[in-house]
C-alpha cells in the first residue's frame, strides 16, 4: 500500500488488477524513479525506456477505468513525464480536407508530445466539409510536415514537446483513424485525457506526500525529528486530505466512466480539482524541505515543476470551470 | 438527485436504503426546512418534532454505515441543528466512583445537547478504579445534577446546549451502559460521532450549493441571469469540486467501517477536511447571495453561521490534525 | 497603540488627530463596546448614543483622510454596526423627474440605513434630464415614501437597514444637496464608501485580533496557555500579517486621497483586499476560541457575522475586481 | 512607475533616492533582463556584471531604509539570483576558538552564495568563549577552507551556492569584522537580511504582475484580448492586492528601521507575510499564462522557481511564524 493511501484505496482494485499495478510499480521504481532526475535535468527522454514500456503489456489492453487510472497515477507518482508521455493528450485546431483518397491537413499545433523523435503521430483535425473532428496518422518524414523542439522547459523536461506545422500534408484515408470520426468521439478522447491527468495528479500528490514524511521522519531538530512538530504535521496532514479526498473523486470518475454514465463536466471538475490540490500538495512538501526542496536531489523540486505543466494542460482550471459551469448552470460564460 | 451529487454517489445505497433516504428527505424537506430559520432565530427546539423523527423509525435501526452517514447528511442539508440533536456527541471529563451497586458521578461539562429538557441524559465517565471511561444514563432531575443552558448562541441555535454540573450523582449499575465500558468503545464512539459530523458538513454544502445555484439562476444583473458571468460560475463549480470530493472521502470511510477497517485516523482525518472545505462552501455561497446573503430568508446565513460550530466540535480542526498527524509519522506532538 | 497594531502605524497620526483617536476610543470602549453584543442580539439601535456621537464633534469635521480613516477604523474595532451607521452608504437606482420648483422622486431601494428611525433621509437618483445623480434629502414622513425594516438579519443586526419605496415623493429643489450634482461626486462618494469599508475591515481585523490574543493567553490546555502551541501561533501570525498589510495599503490610500490623486481603483482594490483578508481573520480568531467562538459573549461571534455584511456591500468583491480589472487592463469585462 | 506600483509608492522615495532607482532600473533592464533566463538555464553566474554592479556605487553607500529597500525590489524584480547575490545573507553554525592572535574556524556551513568563487567569504562563528557571535573574513583558498558547489538546483540557479567545511581555518584577529561582535549585531544582521527577503519579494510579485498583464493584453480567445475575460482579471486584482498591502508593509517597516524602533518580529512577520503572498502571485501568473507559463522564454517560470528560494531562505515560514509568535504572546512555542 502507498503510505499516503490513508484509505486504502488501492484494495478496490480486483486481484488481477492489484497484480498488474503492483508490476507496473515495481518496474517503475526499479527502473524510472532512479533515473528520473537526471533525464529530467538534461531534458532527455529514455528512449531505451520504450521497449521496457511494451514488455509491461498495458497499452491498449483492455481493463476497468480504476485499473487504467490507477496506472496514470502510479506513472506520475514515478515520473510525470512518463505519465504524459504514455497518456494520450489532445489538441484541435488543424483543417482536414478530402481529395479522393488522400486527405490534405494544414495547421499548426503547439505542444505536441515526442512529435520531434516519433515515427508516427496522431493528428486531430476538423474536417472542412463536415465539420467533424477526425484522426489522422502522420509519419514523422512526411513532407510538408515540420516539427520544432520546444526548448527552455521548465516543466516535464523529460517530454519532448514540439511546435508542428502542417503544410499541406497529404495523408491517405486508410491512415485516418476509422473510429474517431466525429466530435462526440473527440469529446470521450478529451473526457479520457482530462480524467487522465486527474489520476496522474493524485499520483503527484502521492508522491510529494510520500517525500514529505520520509523527510519529516528523518530530518532533526531541536533534538528530535521534524515530524513531531505541530506545524510540520499540519502540511502533512492537510497534504493526506488532499490525497484522500481527490482519490475518492478519481475513483467514482471511474465507476461513472464504466457504467457509462460519464458526462464532459465529470471529467473536467475532476481535472480541475485534483490540479488545483496537487498544487498546493507539491508546494507544501517542497516547503516542508525547506532548503533542500529546491535542489533536485530530493525529488521533490521536479514534481513541483511538473505539476504546474499538469495544472494547466488539457484545459486550464479557467477553461474546466466553464465546462462545468455550463453544464450545471445551463449559461455559458466562455464569451 | 440532489443538484449538488454530480457524480450520482446516492447510486450507492441500496434500493431498500435509497427508499428510506428518500423518506427521510421527504419528511425533512416537508416538516423541518420551513420552519428552520424561525426556530433558528427563536433558539427554541421543536419539540413536536421528536415524536415525528420517532416515526421515521430510523434510530437504532441497523443499517450500513453509508446508510448512517447518509441520513447525517439528509438531516444537516434540511437543518444542521437536527442532525446536531440527532446524532450521539460525546465528552469525557467526568468521574465515577464505585460504592456498592451505585456509582457516584462528579464533575462538569460544557455543551451537552437537549440536556435542559431531556429526561435522560447519557454521561461519559472515568472510572476512578480501572481508569476506563463508561456510560451512565442520567435523570434530568437527579439529586446533584443541574444543567444551565448556555444562551446567546451564533450557530445551532436551534439546538439547547447546556453547561451540567454533577455534584455527587448516584445512579445505579443498572443503568451504567452495558456495551460501552472500556475507553476502545469510547474511541469508537468518538470515531463514529467524527465521522457522522463529517457526513453532516456534506451535507451543509450540499445545501449551500442547491442555494447558491438556485439563487444564480433566477437573480439577474445587466439583464441576464447571474449564472451566465464567469466569477459566479468560479464560485459555483469550486464549491462543486468540494463537496464531490468529500462525498468521495466520506463514502470510502463507510467502506472501512463496514469493513472493521476503521481507525481513529481515518474519521479525524474526514472531519478535519470536510468542515474545512464546508466553511469554504458555505462563505462562497453566502458570498454568492452578496446582501441577500445575511438575511435569514434565504437560508445560507443559517447555514454559514452552523458551520462555525460543525467546524469546531468533536475536535477542532487542530485536535484532529494531531491525531491524524501522530498516527501517520508516529510522534505526537500534543504538548 | 492597539495590540494588532504592531507597526505601530498609529504613530502616523499627528498629535491633534492622535488625541481624537483616544478620545474616540476610550468613549467607545466605555459606552458602546459593553453594550455592543446586547444591542446585536436583541436587533436594536441604541438611540441614546446619537446624541453621545454628536457630542464627540467628529462628524463632518475637517480632518486628514488618515484621521477619517482611523476613526472609521476605531468605530468599527467597537461595533462594525456603529461604523456603519456612522459612515455614509451610497445606492443608486431611483430616477429623480424636476417638476418647476420640485422634484419627483421614483424608485426602490434596499439597505437604507437607519431609514426606519431617521427624520431625515439621504437619497440618491438618476435625473432623467441630464442623466446625472443627484442627492436629495427626504423627510421620513413623506407622501409617497415609506420604508419597510429588514427583518431577520444575521449580521449588522444592530443597524436598522429597510427596503424603501419612493412612489412620486415630491422634495423641494432646496432640499436638493447642491454639492452633489453629478456622476463625478456620486463617484467621489463611492469611493470615499469603499475606503471607509476598507478602514473598518481593519478595525475588525484589529479587534478579533486582540479577542484571540487575550483567550489564547488565558486559556489553558495540558497545562499550559495555548498561545505556547504552535498552532495557536500560526492562526495568530497569520492574522497579524493580514492585519499589518491591510493596515499598510489605507495609509497609502489615505495620502493619495489628500493628495488628490484617488482614483475608483484605488479605493476599489482596498476594498475588496481589505474585506476579503478580515473575512479569514475573523475565521481564524473564531477556530481558535474553539466552541467558546459560537456564543456572542466571547465577542468574537459577532464580528464574524458582521464581516460578512462588510465584505459584501459598497461593491461585492466581484464588483470591486472587475472596476479595478477595468482600470489596468483597459477592457472591461462586466457583462 | 512600474505597472505594479498602483498605489505610487515609488514617489515617497526622496528624488535623489528616485534618480538612484531609476539609474539602477535601467541597468538592469538593459543589461540584467535580457540574459537572466541564460545565465539561469545554465546555472552560471554572469561575473562580467560584478563589475558593472560596482559602477553602480551603490554597495556600502548610506541611504535610507526605504531607499535599501527599493534597491532590494529593482532587483528581485530583474533577476531574484542577483537580488540574492548582492543582498547580504546569513547563517549561524561554526565555532571559533581564540589562539593567541588568531581565530580558530571549525564548522560546516550550506548554502552559502558565491563561495565557489570569491575571493573572500565573510563567516559567521560562536566564539566558545563568550558564546558571542562574531564575523571573520576568510579566503577562498585558506588552508582547511573547502567549499563544494551546491549542484541540481531548481531555484535561483545562477547564485553559486556552495556547501564549506572549516577545518581548523586559521584567521588573523584583524580580519576580525570589528563591528559586529555581540549577538546583538547578529540579530541586526538577521533583521536586515529578513527585511530584505521581504524587499525581494515584491520586485518578484511586480515582476510576475508585469508579465502577466502584458500577457493578457496581448494573447486573445475567441477573438479579444484575455484581459476582458472576468477569470482573467480575478487573477490580476488578486495579483494587485497582493503588491500593494505588502509594498505598504515594507514602507512601513523601513519608516521603524530609520526610526531605530525596529525588532525582529517586526522584519519576521514581513518576510513570512510578503513570501506567502509572493508565492500566490507568481503561481497566478504562471497560471494565467496557461502552456507558455512553462517556458523560460516568458519569464514567469523562472520567478516561480526562484519565489520557492525566497520563501525558505533566512528563515522558513514556520521558522519566521515562531519569532512573531513568541514575540507577540510571550510564549515561546520552538520546541
Amino acid at each position: 500500500m502507498l503510505a499516503g493511501d490513508l484509505y486504502a484505496f488501492e484494495d478496490l482494485l480486483t486481484e488481477d488488477e492489484a497484480a498488474v499495478v503492483r508490476r507496473v510499480r515495481d518496474f517503475l521504481d526499479a527502473e524510472v524513479v532512479p533515473i528520473a532526475n537526471t533525464q529530467w535535468e538534461r531534458a532527455e527522454f529514455p528512449h531505451h525506456l520504450i521497449k521496457r514500456y511494451a514488455d509491461l503489456q498495458i497499452a491498449g489492453r483492455p481493463g476497468s477505468s480504476l485499473l487504467n487510472g490507477w496506472l496514470a497515477l502510479e506513472m506520475a507518482r514515478a515520473d510525470a513525464s512518463m505519465a504524459t508521455f504514455y497518456g494520450v493528450h489532445a489538441g484541435l485546431r488543424t483543417t482536414a480536407r478530402r481529395d479522393g483518397d488522400t486527405w490534405i491537413l494544414d495547421g499548426r499545433k503547439r505542444w505536441i508530445g515526442n512529435a520531434t523523435f516519433a515515427d508516427l503521430i496522431v493528428v486531430w483535425a476538423k474536417s472542412v466539409e463536415d465539420d467533424q473532428v477526425k484522426g489522422f496518422v502522420v509519419a514523422g518524414d512526411a513532407p510538408g510536415f515540420t516539427a520544432t523542439r520546444i526548448e527552455h522547459k521548465i516543466a516535464l523536461r523529460t517530454v519532448q514537446n514540439a511546435d508542428i506545422v502542417l503544410d499541406g500534408v497529404r495523408v491517405p484515408e486508410a491512415d485516418r483513424l476509422q473510429r474517431a470520426d466525429s466530435f462526440k468521439d473527440t469529446a470521450k478522447v478529451l473526457r479520457a485525457t482530462r480524467s487522465g491527468v486527474a489520476w496522474e495528479a493524485v499520483g503527484v500528490m502521492l508522491a510529494a506526500y510520500e517525500i514529505a514524511l520520509k523527510y519529516a521522519q528523518e530530518r532533526t531538530q531541536f533534538g528530535k525529528p521534524i515530524a513531531g512538530f505541530q506545524l510540520v504535521q499540519d502540511l502533512l496532514v492537510r497534504m493526506a486530505g488532499n490525497v484522500t479526498a481527490s482519490l475518492g473523486m478519481c475513483v467514482r470518475l471511474a465507476q461513472l466512466q464504466d457504467a457509462g454514465r460519464y458526462r464532459d463536466e465529470h471529467s473536467a471538475l475532476a481535472k480541475a480539482y485534483c490540479t488545483t490540490r496537487m498544487r498546493e500538495v507539491a508546494g507544501w512538501s517542497r516547503e516542508l524541505l525547506a532548503g533542500n526542496g529546491i535542489v533536485l536531489d530530493y525529488d521533490i523540486g521536479r514534481f513541483v515543476a511538473d505539476a504546474e505543466a499538469l495544472y494547466s494542460y488539457e484545459g486550464t482550471r479557467e477553461i474546466n470551470t466553464l465546462i462545468v459551469g455550463r453544464a450545471v448552470t445551463g449559461q455559458s460564460a466562455f464569451v
